[in-house]
């Protein structure tokens, strides 16, 4: 057993957007940036596992926000991972503000994949892995299954260098930004997100033709990503207050 | 008059492709972050300019790349401010790995505009400026005016949210990954940069539409982007050694 870890970070101006708030996406990529941080300094994050062949894959993550933090100011990110079985493990994530105050606050359901075949591998025979589950309850609820949408928006994303990560896959977060693009600016820069759900449900190529559809609602926003398969590559939908 | 500064940085998961080193955009990053940073541990970034609505741009880059670093590397990033006129201040960087060995070198020109009129502002008048100058010489010649190109191959991108900056202007970084997203990946992933050259000319917007030109031969590529009014916002060549 062990207890949460802690890692400070100051909001960057690239982190920003004109609203001088840190973006939806930054805010994810410092839980995935922090997730890959604390899982190889506690020997089992990619540096360790890349030598097997191994590697983790997110599969689904449920987010609060409670607000964007503004540029330069400090946040601290706090993670800890409180159960795993033999395919998904659970991490855990909050960030509070310099007055302790609580601002987002998230769980995440990781898979670890064989690099080459892309065949989940059985967590319950992962090294020493037992001796890092922290006894904390998770504070958000588990992410739920996002169903179909009836998109009444389409754009068409050519998958391109860029996108693709050392995975050999695009990026997650990259699939968060082709959805949120389609929002008008005015939503974005203006209302504050409230709850984000994300599905991660297949893997997509350097190469590959995706469909991103969006369907608009007053409050809601919800999404899906589909390959020239027709197949459903990621689901999320995103929460607003205005 | 003062001496260079050093930043340290690991490179992350994030900023590396699928051939384990750092992208040709993150190093980029990297400078122009600490540019960011630098400037405003001096007194003269842009959280003490956005108070009285001004702000730096950039206008040309000249980069010498010498390898690519892989994940997990550390790395020092040294900046010094060596020259400034009227409409330019002159930022130059190295990168040296841990064994103190060069492996980037840079030199880069900035503007200071107003971000009402989107005008420049005559630098001789900033206030202190003179105080940071360091007397070493620019590691890299200055760039210099890249001419229009006949591109064998071009893309149309329109200009979304996630290209859109802190300046409410696409995001210089931006262009170049749009640029580099139009070569080979098998390039990308196998060939080593030499020399890098960016001229940014004007500003684009949310909504634009831009069309990205790539003109490639053996050794050298070529890029161009123009606006829908046929006016080139930015071009850039890059060398490679395969």
């Amino acid at each position: 057993m062990t207890s949460k870890t802690t890692y400070k970070h100051t909001v960057q101006l690239s982190e920003i957007d004109f609203s001088l708030r840190a973006t939806i996406i930054s805010m994810i990529g410092y839980i995935l940036d922090i997730a890959g941080v604390d899982a190889d300094s506690k020997g089992f994050g990619i540096k360790k596992l890349g030598s097997k062949n191994h590697s983790w894959v997110i599969s689904r993550m449920a987010l609060e926000f409670y607000r964007l933090p503004y540029q330069y100011e400090q946040i601290q990110i706090s993670t800890w991972v409180n159960d795993y079985g033999k395919l998904l493990t659970v991490r855990n994530f909050t960030i509070a503000d310099e007055k302790n105050d609580l601002i987002f606050a998230a769980v995440t359901q990781w898979a670890m994949i064989d690099i080459s075949t892309r065949q989940p591998l059985d967590l319950r025979y992962v090294e020493e892995y037992n001796k890092y589950l922290c006894a904390e309850p998770s504070p958000v609820e588990n992410p739920r299954k996002i169903t179909a949408i009836n998109p009444q928006k389409t754009v068409i994303h050519n998958v391109v260098y860029s996108d693709i990560d050392f995975n050999r896959h695009v990026n997650s977060l990259r699939y968060l930004s082709l959805m949120v693009d389609m929002l008008p600016i005015e939503l974005l820069t203006t209302a504050n997100p409230t709850h984000v759900e994300v599905n991660f449900l297949r893997e997509s190529q350097y190469g590959d033709i995706l469909t991103v559809g969006c369907e608009q609602s007053e409050t809601k926003s919800l999404f899906e990503i589909k390959n020239s398969s027709n197949i459903a590559i990621c689901r999320a939908s995103i929460e607003w207050k205005k």
